[in-house]
């Protein structure tokens, strides 16, 4: 694989020796210096608990730990492995998938730890950040903003790229997040608006920028085969079942994590069922489509990630999860392709179907739920409690609330479009080692590749009961070419 | 692939874009109207807990999402990648093992939500049924037995009969679950009497039915290829890991799930070991066999389904182990063979040697274990608690309870094979869209396949320092026969 | 495959129908006969606990199931997936990898529960040892230590001699743990020491001794192959997301187990990084190596094993983990192949680099914490909850405890150096049925392999419009070597 590159004309420069290394190193020591400023533990990690646990008269089961951790480590699971081997589907690009996904991830959380800490909660006598659980979980969500994005440019952008679409990412995703939850006083359990609406246009509108006019040229590899698609399941299955936990990880204690967990249970299992159908119905003969099995399925727990914590009601979740399974797949039947065809915008994971959109329409579905609540169904301290009607917005109805959601949702897509086209431009200097375009989706750029498969069959095959070694039949094939 | 078979002689038609989009559609739309006239949050999933905890003075904490909801993650990973991924094996049906075991799930649990509701626990003034993350558990349960019976039809049969496997399977589910654990007031923790006895012998019925003589023409694909066989141990793996989280997911808080957890981890290991003792006894040379330590391994979970929540011991529960991968293994080995050739009943994950035996001795060790119980060894409010001897049971003595927990195993065999009988007759129509003889085990059926793995070798191969194209090898070859 | 081995020259005799059949059943026979005389449920999970509840008045929470629970999943996960399928990445060991390392941890597992429960908590008057929870998170500790050792080995030892290695490596493991733990009263969370340091040198110093000179003639079967190092990269990700469970699986309720994880996860963040940079600084087209990506970003979370529980501070937990991938991926450069050349000890999975010198260096690290640890920083109780300077050890200074903490961390490397040699040299008689030299790293020795990848292709393939069948193609170009 390597050698024959050499043939195939001329290609930009992959060499990231210098740069990635730099990336790295640089951006790793300054979190170092900031953390040692900036992070510490919070009450309940931190060994003064036991006195504090004394004081308030508390059990060792009060720790958030024992309330968040099993979730967390779900969350943690779909980023990692989810987004992970999701991206491993292309037959060519599966280290890049699931290698970048964890640089990415792996800076990431720690910049958000950062970001997040100084716009949501440090200390204002210390002006310090303290850090538990519910801010790894975060750090998680912060991720998967920018995984999304990766999602959009995969196998299109060199490492160093990644990086810096995360550092930007991780920072936008902190403003985006800050005026959304803080500011408009949102609610947005599982991030249908922050994490996915954003992300996936901030994706879009980067690989709007970096387009690719013979993109063509790297067909061959920008496909999967039989074992990619089944490591890519694996992706699929994690983030599919862990789920409910994200859209719960973060919700009240008690009946929220309770009631999000199970709504997005429901609408997930319906979005399977729709996208099964419409992936059918897509082909001439009724067969199935495995880019709509590992993708479309997943687009029930996109759209619930807002109103997974409002009483929805079971049959609204299966309603939500039914939709969306139709949607997403006609977005990967229709829209990727026109997408590429006439705004050229090449989307390699089609995030523009699981992510901007159903994240769209989940915020909008929040809006819904939200200013259709009322005192009847969710009980006077129940709303109270589900829209954090307390403090300065002890008065806000539930219809101003509604608007405030479906304002939330236009500013994650703003700051995805214009944050995603700044980053774009920035992307567009070529200093950035990023593939040609007829060596995109190839591992061989940026991973020292093993030995082709071949060289564990057997050097030696028995034909007709002799036995030909196999470099035999290459030199007779071409001896007899010459004749 | 798709080429070559149109020249493989007749075959049946699988086409299935009508059928499979209308059965999705029409199932998916009456879950929708269902759930809307039947189900509900229950009281903890409400937002009403939050006044209901005031007033009944509770914590946060004595929410049932907090004791339950980590086990229920772990059985949703077994039911969706640990079932889906054992059935990877087969080298040419790994979309469909993990695929269509998405689909059979996914529909699955919603109608199991409903069927259980019903049976179990529709409040006696509404109709309506209350849902929480023990009834989450209880509808991935139900998806377990149709899975079993899926692994025994795996290759042989068309999505739209799975779903019709499915649709009656969690109907009979319901039925036999009700009987046994409601009306003989068995206790079955881990369900080695409903979910494994029954499913086991409901999947063997449905295959009995459906015998195909010919089968052996699709001889060449019913086999695992290295890869395979590895995918098919991350879903062992996965079943083994969680198998104790299986068992104790719905058991008594407390004690009950700590038990029942221990039980199931201790057997499970001894399986292990005599499941690798029988494997290289078996083989000439004292080889290991794949399909031995995929499945047979798992057995002592099986069988501890009933029993792990009552006080068997380490010691019996490493008995149990010890003798079920002894049993199972044997039956790998020899029963399954046996029954093809005499009993014409083809059984493609052999679900015969680990869910139906292993269930059915599972259920009476569980019957003499209870018989056996006494007040010494579990103090006379254990004994009460762990069978539940109250209200109308409060003077059931454990000779009894043994008595009926025997009867329960029975009427699971009657209803799996019976019940699998009748499903069997419905899917011999003509109708559903089944592979033919020739034509299974193979994806190529129902999925829109990539292209072949041989395309991702380099197009152009070095030989003697000559560049020779695989495409000149290819004339020069033909040029030659020709000649 | 099989076939042409023959022709390879003599070879040992691979022959284990016997030996191991016969290990597997002795071994497991004993543990059945050991847990009827030792092995009791602890009070929490024996059903006298609802009165025990009662009586003390407690409430279900209180059972330390709900503590622990979550985290032994993980840790279970970490042991069979995490070590299983890191084991894969070879390209024809990946069933020796994942299937030994089950078939070494589930005899382990049993072994441990003996073993830990005679050194640590058998009931003074009655001498029976009564398990909960914790002892099964401490029974997978043990086996960690063990499926290290198992990783210099990889490929070059029986079955049966897998078996031997577990048997003394748990034996000398429970020793050594109880020295370093209880005489030394050291804190190890995470098993910097008493694991990884441990099983580190235990399996170098076994390899060591089973030093086989014509390694080389395995070669060609020593290194990947694409998607054998996706598999490894399951285990990698794995063992990543739930190291933070590992290391904070027994530490103190509350704010222990809290920070532990918080420690944890920011230091296999930072390990990330630093592994990536100088995997790519290393090579001269700056690509990166999959070897690295899946270990040496692992080793933050070895280093971190004993410190966690500490107040290292999350930037101390970062500076670890920077350096740590570091230290690691420069051990994986040039570290193993100077021990190999040099020391003539070979080690196939690097676990010098990824356990027994990360480990180590975690030992001393702890050690260094310890003595730092102050009353301001840990407040008066939190210091004495944190060290456990209760009892006899009320007296003991931080000086003190750091100096038994690195002592504790040589103990752990002679144990390590010394049961190691002790153990090679039993398993240098020619007795175990161990490959030759040139049968190293091939699953045909010990495992019934399926038929080759190749027998999935089509038989029929399509050049220049004309079907030519394989085999006219093999005897055309024989006809031709002929002619």
């Amino acid at each position: 694989m390597g050698n024959c590159c050499q043939y195939m004309g001329p290609q930009k420069n992959t060499y990231v020796r210098v740069s990635l290394p730099a990336v790295c190193f640089v951006w790793q020591i300054a979190m170092v210096i900031l953390f040692g400023v900036f992070i510490r533990y919070d009450k309940e990690s931190d060994t003064h608990w036991v006195e504090h646990k004394k004081h308030e008269n508390l059990t060792d089961l009060d720790n958030d730990f024992y309330f968040r951790y099993p979730s967390f480590q779900d969350v943690h699971v779909m980023i990692f492995v989810g987004f992970g081997f999701l991206m491993t589907f292309l037959k060519r690009y599966s280290y890049g998938g699931v290698g970048f996904n964890f640089l990415i991830a792996s800076f990431g959380l720690q910049w958000a730890l950062l970001m997040q800490g100084w716009f949501h909660s440090p200390d204002p006598a210390t002006g310090k950040i303290y850090i538990g659980v519910e801010s790894l979980i975060n750090a998680d969500f912060c991720c998967a903003g920018s995984l999304i994005a990766f999602g959009a440019l995969l196998g299109k952008v060199s490492p160093v790229q990644t990086m810096v679409v995360t550092l930007f990412g991780f920072t936008l995703f902190a403003v985006e997040e800050y005026i959304i939850l803080d500011l408009l006083h949102c609610r947005d359990a599982g991030g249908s608006m922050v994490i996915h609406c954003f992300g996936g246009y901030y994706g879009l509108a980067i690989s709007w920028m970096l387009y690719r006019p013979n993109l063509h040229q790297s067909k061959n590899l920008h496909g999967s085969i039989y074992h990619s698609d089944l490591f890519a399941m694996i992706g699929t299955l994690f983030l599919w079942m862990f789920w409910p936990s994200f859209n719960s990880a973060i919700t009240d204690h008690g009946d929220g994590q309770h009631r999000a967990a199970i709504n997005t249970y429901i609408a997930l299992a319906s979005s399977v069922l729709t996208a099964v159908a419409i992936s059918s119905l897509a082909h001439k003969k009724g067969k199935l489509d495995m880019v709509h099995i590992q993708n479309a399925t997943l687009a029930g727990g996109v759209a619930m990630g807002t109103a997974a914590e409002f009483m929805i009601t079971p049959y609204g979740a299966l309603i939500v999860g039914f939709c969306m399974g139709i949607i997403s797949t006609f977005g990967y039947l229709f829209i990727t392709p026109f997408l590429e065809k006439y705004l050229k915008l090449q989307d390699t994971c089609g995030v523009h179907n699981l992510h901007a959109v159903p994240g769209m329409l989940g915020g909008f579905i929040g809006a819904i739920v939200a200013a259709a609540a009322s005192t009847e169904v969710y009980s006077e301290e129940g709303l109270i409690n589900t829209f954090d009607f307390e403090g300065k917005y002890a008065n806000r109805g539930v219809g101003t609330q509604g608007g405030y959601q479906a304002a939330g949702t236009c500013v994650s897509i703003a700051f995805g479009l214009v944050g995603g086209a700044l980053v774009g431009l920035i992307l567009k200097f070529p200093i950035w080692g990023d593939p040609a375009d007829d060596n995109c989706f190839d591992d061989e750029a940026y991973w020292e590749l093993p030995e082709e498969e071949e060289d564990i069959l057997p050097p030696v095959l028995e034909y007709n009961n002799h036995m030909i070694n196999k470099q035999d039949i290459a030199e007779s094939n071409f001896t007899m070419e010459e004749t």
